[in-house]
């Protein structure tokens, strides 16, 4: 199943699709405020979100799983539901490959598989959470923290066999997210296990080629219940720190206690240069994985507001490695990744309208309502022109995901694939 | 300070505002889903929301209160306040009061300044959760469902008086809240509590003029931070059974613990005939009475396609007793007002733009995907051009946050009030 | 490998365990209270929790699973291992089914393994929640409340199937514990399915033996992150008055939201004579399921506190439905269910010590402190000794986890049975 | 009132408690082990916690408050109050002043007053948060985190000014709690916010005495319900690291989001040195302010279980500044301080007695069960004989709440000071 750019244009003329007179309404408004609906234009279009080689089967939860027909049986059908979901919507031009589950035999196969989709290779993500057949060492009590010495060493080994690998594939940058914890009071010493974590990410650091950068991720709690390493930002942020220059904290958004203020965090760890990845997905309870946008689009907005204004601030920061991690257990995963691709470019967009010089002067003023204002006013817009705009710009499908329909993909690949594929991952 | 009709619909003329374009926009728009964008409008214009009396001076926190010039010292200031909302908008046609905070000296004389600004008197509330000077009885360990029967006796007695001065004035409902609870284990019997609490409520169910409501309302804790008797809808409809058909239970919007799927329970209590009130504000942790809509506005549209609902299709309910419940600790009591009336009207008119019939087919088909994209295409839907035509139709303010601070309202009321006048109140 | 009376009566006479000393010590206290700590011995002494027949084996989250050696691959193994634990213990004679995971061929032969265990068959349990090889409907989108009839139906058929299974073996009750929700807004029309869900219930009722009863259990979220149809006890309690007089609500302690008061919810259900089942386990964050009393031992004792006094006090009551249920992600799951039994009979001797005459005397005087000192003289009370003196009185051993690894049992099992094997359940 | 060693020695006399009995079966358990009951009783002897000056009145919320009678008039009265703690207890020898409720009019003589009392000044807090009567600067919007540098500067120098106190009085510390934040999204700027607020912590660091110490307490909201500048723990190590070596994190148990673990954070900064004060309290929702020990003593044992570690581990640390930080909404305010420094002292006994060797040996060998043993196998010990001989042992009552009541000290205080005074403070 390959969705060519004539495919797509095809359909985009023959929709007629009214977004063009709604986006100049839209630019007679905002002409007023000094912001430039062409630019944002420019900007979403811009805008790339690596899709992770995991999320393209169905989830599960602890209680089970329902498979979707279809999955992608291989890394390079992988590549290839990335390539449709690239081709719609030009937005999702990266895969972030999880190791061990997608070791590429073939490097320059997969590489030219991905180029035929235009497809860059993110952050690499290693796996230190379960036990692989025949492995020496067991994660069971942890891995990089792990009290004995042959578990974290295998580990790191690991660790460094990931970049090993991304270097091969053109990636630049490791994501190291640690399920190490305690499910117990008192099953491990607190500060032990802290040194032992800052010392095995130093030395994966150490190995880390000059020209990548490492992520470093938190979590307060699953798959341990009572206590995770690193638990926090402030124990990210820490750790990087005693890493190095080129280690940064990774936020994703399912990864806080309930009420926490996201936006702050974003705020702080660009104002101190420290930001380095981003992992979208939406949660009502916990680490839910839902699609982005689907329960608090209005955070993600707020969140985005931050992270905008970190991008024009903080030129300290590196460029962002977006990544959506979410679980796909009731919908179609390429649907759900096309509604969350959407969901991320309209806060996008929105956080580019806020009218930032009238916000500060507001601010200064102490004038609380007017702040607010400012702010609704931009969420309040509907940029969904702007996105039709920047995809259309862009070669992508006015309207991603009624082309998916019209165009029968799932049908198309259970056909292909069968309806008992089941992808790697969780 | 008084805002005649004259004076908006100058106002208005010379703002030229576009939105009548936009509003065009979305007819065409909408046409294809068979809703009509102009009932919409008329439902939006005939929305009334309630302001209670205590809710026009500064509010505080236990660390203290920052006062706002300008406050209304009486009843009378209150309700002229209560006016300029209403002629801004025509959406704030009603006032609720709270004994013995606001008990009117002269009830002629206050039903007309009352009648003068066209406002209704909405649900009577009570105040057991703070003894007053020269109180027979204590509410310190409790109210109606205090251990001793003094204290309940004279919480009963309360509330019979609160129902006779509202019965003068033309309300029709009463609105218990109870804050009734303990700050430690062990401080009451959780069953002889719930008993007293019935049997009080019992009679003042008993005390009810034949026309008359009662509204319970549940919290789950504050001011006691241990246990609440009514801690939940649950407790609450329970306890609205056993009065009566005409006692109802009333939901609070921050009134939950954290995550509550609050929608869920507003459908629910429909479903039963049971939803008699509500409270709207915003909150982020526990019940911080913001402003309504400024931290999760999606949470409020989903609620309000639930509110929709139920208007639609359980009409064993009665005509819902809606209010705004909020503090204003930092912004102008009216502005702040203001921005809970528009977020209000936004998610009602958003949630009317939802396509039930649609809706209904998808959810048959579980197909997933899609009946999220129907609420989203609402939700995302720019409907301030609904609400601005709404209010010109019924003689409002276009825009009337821009006309309260062009005629310089707070001015002129710290002009006639002073700066250091204090309302009743928390 | 058997555990038998003689070994452990050999065992715990060469303990020399100077138990007996500080019983000694504790009855000369409680004998100014009119306790009486002989009373308190034989109650725990008859205190029987049941053990889930799918909690026999290493539990895992949805990142993965740590395989434990020696793990029951069969009904009769499951057994044999709740019969080390009541052998051990003499608490835990009773063991509750999960179908279809433990369905068994021949109903006489385990019937005899059963009793040749003293094992008695407690509450049987449903599974609708996972689609079972062959199904000829599917549970994807719910079970008992899913929007489709045939869904529902075979939901409806699968539990009489399993009260058919349970008549056979003896069991008196059925425990419903409903997965079904949603994962997304709009996914499901709340008031359909919670009609649904009625109904359904009531045909799982009609097909109810008339000395059988049926529990309803309750769940915020998991597996379902945005709504659940049973999501709290009020709607648990509501459905359970909709099906009829045999119908109770069933709490797990795991399945509440942050914060919640269980013990006031445990004494609203009993005051009305609706708690019908109880599920042990622990919990930090969500439905963690963690070891009993491992986070939060003074919750328990507060919930125990309301069962001591419902049992007392609420004879509408049935007798209470105890059962453990938690995963065992690292621990030994037998160790781990010693442990469990371990903390709740501490937390029932812990209750049975409160001077409840005293206590009521207090809170009719308001006296806060005296009733928060009353509870907490009970709970800082070592008890210790009265379960030693409860389990040698039974025939079990003092110490029951010292006596398991004396004895070696997991080697045992291991040798007996492997170390791949794996038990049926999550 | 006044009273003396002598009364209390007569009562202790009387009393005839029988604890040296269960002392002397806790010497013969714990000989086993190698931990000495004679240490841990010399080191609860030792143990003193500060009583804040502003926690001897009743307390209340924003919906009101319900004095106590007796209540202090003045701050020799205050200390007069912490006197009866501190001779009743001999744990109490300390008070933490609140300026500028407490500003003393004449310096010599309150240290005189103090010192006849035997208690110490420790840290001292400044008010940030509330405008006083003739305020030159407002801290509406915020103070040392104030967009406006007229409120910084003011802010600034109110610190100094509570240096210049504290050091005539002979303190040697500075608490900084801060209230800054936003009520609502947009209303700060997060990272100029941060900047302001680092830049005046700097400033008052450098106007601190050598041998002074500055402790930075975070909280994550309430009086701000949106964000609050230093929300937590790892906002506040980065500003006291960038303050410099004597500024420190300040741990209050009340000031975290639902589910924290509180005591990894404890670990943490107890790792790097940078612990310096610690407030006391309890809570269920939010920063309820109880009575220590009133809802979670477990977890407040798991906490103190990381402080001794600590404490014997990582002398980089200060002694700790430890302070009750409660409110008594519902108690006599003493009564209530008595509670909590009972459960103070037992979780710190409980603490000293785990077995730190054998703690270590299972941690090493992964050995979860034993781990959780260990820690309750201390937790499950009645150490209320350990505080009783302590406090013999430094002339304290042997029951300090008994002595309280039998003495008629809260009569005795109404006699002296009336019943409607009321104590400055929240």
């Amino acid at each position: 199943m390959k969705i060519t750019p004539d495919k797509i244009s095809d359909f985009n003329k023959n929709q007629g699709d009214s977004y063009v007179a709604e986006l100049d309404f839209l630019k007679n408004r905002c002409a007023k405020q000094d912001v430039s609906i062409d630019d944002i234009v420019s900007k979403v279009a811009d805008f790339q979100v690596a899709v992770p080689s995991w999320a393209l089967g169905a989830g599960g939860t602890r209680f089970g799983r329902f498979s979707y027909g279809g999955e992608p049986a291989s890394l390079e059908q992988k590549l290839d539901d990335i390539g449709i979901l690239h081709a719609l919507t030009r937005s999702a031009g990266a895969v972030s490959l999880h190791i061990p589950w997608d070791i590429p035999k073939d490097i320059k196969a997969i590489k030219e598989v991905a180029a035929s989709h235009e497809i860059a290779f993110d952050a690499m993500n290693s796996n230190t959470f379960q036990n692989q057949d025949g492995a020496e060492a067991s994660y069971k009590f942890g891995s990089l923290g792990n009290i004995r010495k042959d578990s974290r060493n295998y580990a790191i080994q690991h660790n460094l066999e990931v970049i090993k690998i991304g270097k091969e594939l053109g990636s630049k940058s490791l994501t190291v997210w640690l399920a190490d914890g305690a499910n117990f009071p008192g099953q491990a010493n607190f500060q032990t296990a802290l040194q032992n974590t800052e010392n095995s990410l130093k030395s994966i650091y150490n190995g880390l080629p000059e020209d990548w950068k490492m992520f470093i991720e938190y979590k307060p709690y699953e798959p341990n219940f009572y206590s995770t390493i690193i638990q926090d930002w402030g124990t990210s942020f820490m750790l990087a720190n005693a890493c190095g220059e080129r280690a940064y904290t990774l936020v994703d958004l399912g990864h806080h206690l309930p009420n926490t203020n996201i936006e702050q965090i974003v705020a702080t760890l660009m104002f101190k240069g420290k930001l380095g990845g981003f992992h979208f997905n939406d949660s009502k309870y916990g680490d839910d994985d839902l699609t982005v946008g689907a329960i608090k689009p209005y955070a993600l907005f707020l969140i985005f507001n931050e992270l905008v204004y970190g991008m024009q601030n903080n030129p300290q920061n590196p460029n962002l490695a977006w990544m959506i991690d979410a679980s796909h257990n009731t919908k179609d995963p390429l649907e759900d990744l096309l509604q969350s691709l959407e969901a991320i470019l309209i806060a996008y967009a929105q956080a580019l309208l806020v009218d930032q010089e009238s916000l500060k002067v507001a601010q200064q003023e102490n004038d609380v309502v007017k702040c607010q204002e400012i702010l609704q006013d931009a969420y309040r817009t509907d940029v969904r022109p702007v996105l039709k705009a920047a995809r259309e710009k862009s070669g992508a499908a006015i309207n991603p995901l009624q082309v998916y329909r019209s165009f029968g993909v799932r049908d198309a690949l259970i056909k292909e694939r069968g309806s008992q594929t089941k992808a790697t991952g969780l």
